[in-house]
């Protein structure tokens, strides 16, 4: 007999005769009522054995995190919680879980332990669901574009390009180690490398995606990126996956207008997608917030916040009016900064961004218009000469979440940013191309996409919104 | 004013005044008429340039390549091959593109020629839609799954693991390699290394993958995997996009059922989706094997093989009838084959992969209960001992596009085979959990993307249906 889940058993309209469960015992009390789980969704099936008539031998397997297959009738249940139960004709242990070594009992466990057991995590309640959301989250996005007309593109994780800048990077070698073979100068061989040069993990695909959006119109990447960089924080992954859409023709303007509709677009997506795991993050959340001072603690419930940000505009900022409001805000005046602002130039920290979402304006905000010499080289420069078409979109509880641009269309303009940066024209022939051939107007931008899991789940560590988290000394699993 | 997208005018179902388009030029005939392509559609948008009122000037930089802006009426076309045209009142040169420098000319270039310029093939008609229907494809694979209730993983791409044996690994660091830290025994420290221990770019998502479907029940990877093999084929890549699902409680017939429906579906998907870029893709081929001879030719144009694939069932043949085939086969007989297959338990290679399903079946073909000796150490043994329950389906001009297997359930069983063949326990212990607690039957597979992109568009060389192809000695771009 095949299965059915636990989610459609749950949402019949009917009672049934004859129907088989498959999942894991979440609870077993009163040697009668299993809490079973498939993962389908977060809520369990309670299944009622008949301890009379099953041998105790059966009974005593019947433990947490056992894998069973229960066959019986749905019917209408008796007791609070729950409006069908299943009554069990044949139960069948199928996988037994040692209630003495099983890590993942029914009862707290630290986020850090969890972390250290995140093939067994996602067994619990709050990491199933955290996994789902970030499943439907993923097709939101694409979804999202596609409906636009965007085409998906698997811009390289390998590149030979080391030119952008974005950070660290991480080399990738098939040549061994202790035995690595040199030129005659005494160099590392990279001929003799798998791709006949040094190669590393890409840490944007934003440069080859541009190619793309300069003949296909509009595109995006999902993908993973990388970044050697040793920031052990609650924000930042070696490891993670990164959204770059690219539009041929679009200003900053639309850019920015992009990034919102985008944003309120897939947030809608997971609120309207999966309203039982957002409950219980909610629920989690407040629970967690307890132990924390008041002054810690959301200023509104997590599916409240999501309403929020799916129905208000998002405040539209200058670098330098953010500048003028962060010179004349208490913590600056009081020294509370770590950072003090004292001029237009300066680079807006962490505690500033959140000074600005979090008290000044009270919702995301997007800066845009910053100083060049703050930002990367392949930026469209203002009128102003000292200026660049860049924005950030910055979250509350979460930073920077979106950081995108307008790109410099001016081949000549461009060149000579990259000489003055000492960036190499001749290893960035490909992408000097688009300048020379029918350049245009374009714009893109770049979301983390843990970030936006972080932000819809209300977790705060991003080590627990991806399946296997990658830092500094953890690669397990 | 905005600009429409192409595909919208062409698609317009009355005239329209004032409107805007931007795009490429793919060509410019007789001083008069536009080509243009903006990427959203195969099909080109004929602009009427008023050319007794445009300065010389401008005509001469109405060049192959060049990005424009027309702005005038969408009228009836008075011409054959299109029912809209624009006619012109403003141009602007956004960009411009010397036609004695711009690689991509509207003539014929080879498939080598334009791998060196992958940053501009994609200008080209069946780049542009190659790339399209790669990304339509994407969204069918996630579509399917979604809408069938699997959770979507991101396995981690840098991993610690390399116990799994799928093959060679490309090492991951941030050691510098000319000055490498050595422990008190002389050996590199990985310790000093950014994950603390030696780390490899993943050949595969599975066994992450399948932890994740014994709390989440059906999940999926899709996402890049990677192999330092030195294979210049045309059916091998460094850097590949691959599908893995995995799901508790399927069996290898499950299995079997879930990879002929899914493949199915995402073909179907292509085919109501794509059919402009289908049809030229097509066109493409019919033209490209008239220089081959008839023996060499496809069968069936594209589209038909396409349906073919969609309404026929794949066949299901064991690896013991398969190789009584082969045996009594001609080629065999005739020692026509380079790998004479005289017993039971040989592995089969490519050219009797492609006997099998282009010579004798002419279907796609689904082997399954292979020697246990040829396949990996995680497939379930069956009863009979010699065989395990592993599947692969055989693509006619492919060759093997899915492998999978149901999974070895049994703890004891699964151990004693690692052991038999030096996999280390203690690195694969998270790996092992699964089967200590709550285990239980599983099946899953995986699918090579650029093969299915490979098959569906008609193209013969996997470097030609993604998008910056990484292989030996190549990672431009």
């Amino acid at each position: 007999m095949r299965h059915t889940k636990v989610k459609d058993l749950l949402n019949s309209t009917t009672t049934l005769q004859e129907i088989n469960a498959k999942g894991w015992v979440r609870t077993f009390r009163n040697n009668q009522f299993i809490a079973l789980n498939d993962g389908s969704t977060i809520n369990n099936i309670q299944c009622v054995v008949d301890f009379e008539n099953t041998p105790d031998e059966t009974l005593k397997r019947i433990t947490t995190g056992a894998a069973v297959s229960v066959t019986g009738s749905l019917v209408e249940s008796k007791g609070a919680g729950q409006k069908y139960e299943i009554q069990v004709n044949k139960l069948e242990i199928l996988g037994d879980s040692d209630a003495e070594k099983f890590p993942m009992q029914p009862k707290k466990h630290s986020l850090e332990f969890l972390r250290e057991n995140a093939h067994l995590r996602v067994r619990t309640n709050a990491f199933g669901a955290i996994m789902r959301v970030r499943s439907v989250l993923s097709f939101a996005v694409h979804s999202y574009f596609q409906q636009k007309g965007f085409v998906y593109v698997n811009t390289p994780i390998v590149t030979g390009a080391d030119a952008e800048g974005a950070g660290e990077m991480f080399q990738v070698t098939s040549l061994p180690l202790d035995n690595l073979p040199k030129t005659e100068e005494g160099n590392i061989d990279y001929k003799k490398d798998f791709f006949g040069k040094h190669t590393n993990l890409t840490v944007s695909g934003q440069l080859e995606g541009e190619t793309f959006a300069m003949a296909l119109g509009q595109i995006y990447t999902f993908g993973p990126t990388f970044r050697a960089e040793n920031s052990n924080t609650s924000r930042h992954l070696a490891e993670f996956w990164m959204i770059e859409p690219e539009v041929a023709f679009n200003d900053l303007n639309d850019n920015m207008d992009l990034a919102e509709d985008f944003i309120k677009y897939v947030v809608k997506y997971a609120v309207d997608h999966c309203g039982d795991d957002l409950k219980f993050l909610e629920g989690r959340l407040i629970e967690e917030e307890k132990s924390k001072p008041q002054a810690d603690r959301s200023e509104m419930p997590l599916l409240e916040k999501l309403g929020f940000v799916m129905n208000n505009d998002f405040k539209r900022v200058s670098y330098t009016e953010a500048v003028d409001i962060l010179r004349d805000s208490t913590p600056n005046k009081k020294k509370k900064f770590q950072y003090i602002i004292n001029e237009w130039g300066a680079d807006l920290q962490s505690e500033h961004e959140r000074y600005l979402v979090e008290k000044h304006f009270k919702c995301p905000v997007i800066l845009f218009d910053y100083p060049a010499n703050i930002k990367a080289f392949y930026m469209r420069l203002n009128e102003d000469g000292k200026t660049v078409r860049a924005m950030d979109i910055l979250f509350p509880g979460i930073g920077e979440i979106v950081g995108g641009s307008q790109r410099e269309e001016r081949f000549d303009v461009l060149v000579e940013k990259m000489k003055a940066l000492g960036i190499d024209e001749e290893e960035l022939w490909w992408y000097l191309d688009t300048r020379r051939f029918g350049s245009a107007v374009h714009s893109g931008f770049g979301l983390g996409f843990e970030r936006l899991v972080l932000f819809v789940t209300g977790m705060t560590n991003i080590r627990d919104v991806i399946p296997f988290p990658r830092t500094p000394q953890n690669a397990e699993f």
